[in-house]
């Protein structure tokens, strides 16, 4: 499981004291090649951290020796003087692994707009080195959780090669973006063009179809690395497929670990003229509140379903749209439905079908209840 | 106060059995003339009440003798049978009142996807017309609460004349529509297009900028009603001021009594390319779940201010953005300004002040926090 999983990786997790808590905080993930292939995808926030900036050029250049990653601290909108600590940081696990700093990629996760303790980090940098191993990738998994409640990893196997990866983030999960801090490896050998185009057709069918609570971060940063340890190339479908595969298994992670959420909501829109509307009307079922609110309740308020589908711009006729919860059409044809009361909402999963009746379009966006928990999580302590 | 400040009015609340609580749930208001003008401005969302498309049509001609309103039920989603009953609510309070139905605005709140109770309603409709007063609008202003905890009244005066009105709403309010129920009335001599004019821009400036929870209703009305019984015309931007001055009052009372609301927070956005600008990062913010929770907390948490800013298309540059809370600048040039710990927000109203440093133009959006208490209020019950 996770980045070490496939051959040709190290990694380790260790606290370095960034935390007050006092808990792992600092993750590295070394590619010890032959291949050094990487790409990746990050946040469409217009603020963006500075390890992102650091990153975005890093990944240009299509070759990754080395991520190092904190949590305890986002390292964003801190000004010239964040983008320094970032540089410093790489060059330091730059010399300590023998390596060039313009092939070490950053990620930090935490409070926006504190500097980071970089007289804790630097020396965490050494720690972290000396205690790299090929099964260390639970380890760094565990270092770089912030509310999260458990660590999160996956992997999906080819013949002869592997994918896996580790993910964290419980909060400000919105589309539009990768969403939260993810490294995935891969021992097949394949050039970092594909790599790319993998990836980011992945990450537009999973990460940025999970809506837990409209927020996007300034830090999300979604990295695929290459060893070509296998010495094996598969066919780019076969690949592509394992690495959504692993992309849509740690999505559900983060959905199912959001912060306070006592459901999962899965949106299916379907009967849309086109894949964007059908987004569009999914994404808008996902982040209003009175539905999620309704989900929390395990009230089957279909006219809040009604009226999030109202304020798009998808193609649809009022008259003609059509709701299940949990399989039961509680809506048809913009009109009162089936019997609510026949709708069972105890289990965590429900689903939401929302038929446009416009096209043969469709598309499923992840969403989360809105809990007095996620209220508590957010308003008693700055994160 | 309310709709009768004005002379030309009647009004009456009264209890029809609508809401099974036995609670007033019935609203007249009359228009007793000489003159009939009207306007009105009504939701854009693309799911529409009943009410609310009845009473489009009646507006197009300008003229309104009668409002009618219930609480305990919007009548949206209720297909044919539902524009039946609305259908049928005109024609009475037309027969009762001797009035032409094309003339009888329609209006209704409460759950969405429930058929209204016509066996109670129509009756209530005479019972209402029998308690019509030119002191009844306190009344007809209770008549239309749902989960509002106050009803809402508002009245400006002007040399002879005078601008009065209700509103109900303290949910689903978001801007981008109406928002709420709401019925002016003035006894000011004013034809329907000045009425239209001033109507329009009164509400973009006042219910457009509010947003208490980012949902958009399928019912929200504005009417304006004039029965020029004063006999005199002011100039029209004394009028239109004073039209504004009424919606923003209750506008501020929307906010001030949202659901579960515990902080009303004054979003300003200064240094703006321009005002859609300004209006589009000011709903950003205001939209934040996690900024709202933050609120909620008394954290003055601007990284998610500037988290929110970045979603934008609006122009700026990250590290010239400037944010204050309650007058304390903390943050500067996107990094971190003065001592956060200097932020007092003990108090209800929470002031956040967003400079774009782009250029001159600024806006006003008020919206609310996100508290446990509107998440009980919203799944423990349909409403």
């Amino acid at each position: 499981m996770s980045v070490t999983a496939a051959k040709g990786f190290r990694a380790a997790g260790i606290a370095a004291g960034i935390k007050e808590s006092g808990n792992p905080d600092l993750a590295l993930v070394v590619n010890d090649g032959p291949r050094l292939a990487a790409a990746g995808v990050f946040t469409s926030n217009r603020v963006k951290a500075a390890p992102v900036l650091w990153s975005e050029q890093v990944i240009k250049g299509g070759q990754v020796s080395a991520v190092v990653l904190n949590s305890g601290g986002a390292n964003a909108c801190t000004g010239p003087r964040g983008f320094q600590d970032t540089h410093a940081t790489a060059e330091k696990v730059a010399a300590t692994l023998g390596v060039n700093a313009g092939e070490v990629a950053v990620a930090s996760t935490g409070l926006i707009g504190v500097t980071l303790p970089m007289d804790k980090l630097l020396p965490g940098v050494e720690t972290a080195a000396a205690a790299l191993s090929a099964h260390g990738g639970e380890k760094a998994a565990i270092a770089i959780k912030t509310t999260d409640s458990v660590h999160k990893t996956a992997v999906a196997e080819g013949a002869g090669w592997t994918v896996g990866g580790m993910a964290k983030g419980a909060g400000m999960l919105a589309p539009g973006l990768a969403t939260m801090l993810v490294v995935l490896t891969t021992d097949a050998d394949v050039p970092a063009p594909d790599l790319d185009k993998a990836l980011r057709e992945a990450t537009r069918l999973t990460f940025d179809r999970v809506d837990s609570d409209g927020c996007m971060s300034t830090n999300d940063t979604v990295l695929l690395l290459a060893s070509g340890a296998s010495g094996l190339t598969p066919e780019y479908a076969e690949f592509a497929e394992a690495v959504r595969a692993v992309c849509d298994d740690l999505a559900r992670q983060l959905i199912g670990d959001a912060e306070g959420a006592s459901k999962d909501i899965r949106i299916e829109v379907i009967g849309a003229a086109d894949e964007d509307d059908a987004v569009e009307v999914g994404r808008s079922i996902a982040r209003n509140n009175l539905l999620k609110c309704a989900i929390h309740g395990e009230d089957p308020n279909w006219g809040r379903v009604l009226s999030a589908i109202g304020t798009t711009s998808a193609a649809f006729e009022p008259d003609r749209l059509n709701v299940a919860i949990n399989d039961v059409w509680v809506c048809k044809n913009g009109s009162v439905g089936e019997d609510r009361d026949l709708v069972d909402m105890r289990y965590r999963e429900v689903r939401i079908t929302a038929d446009l009746a416009a096209g043969s379009a469709s598309a499923v966006i992840w969403a989360n209840d809105l809990t007095a928990d996620y209220v508590h999580e957010n308003s008693a302590y700055s994160s």
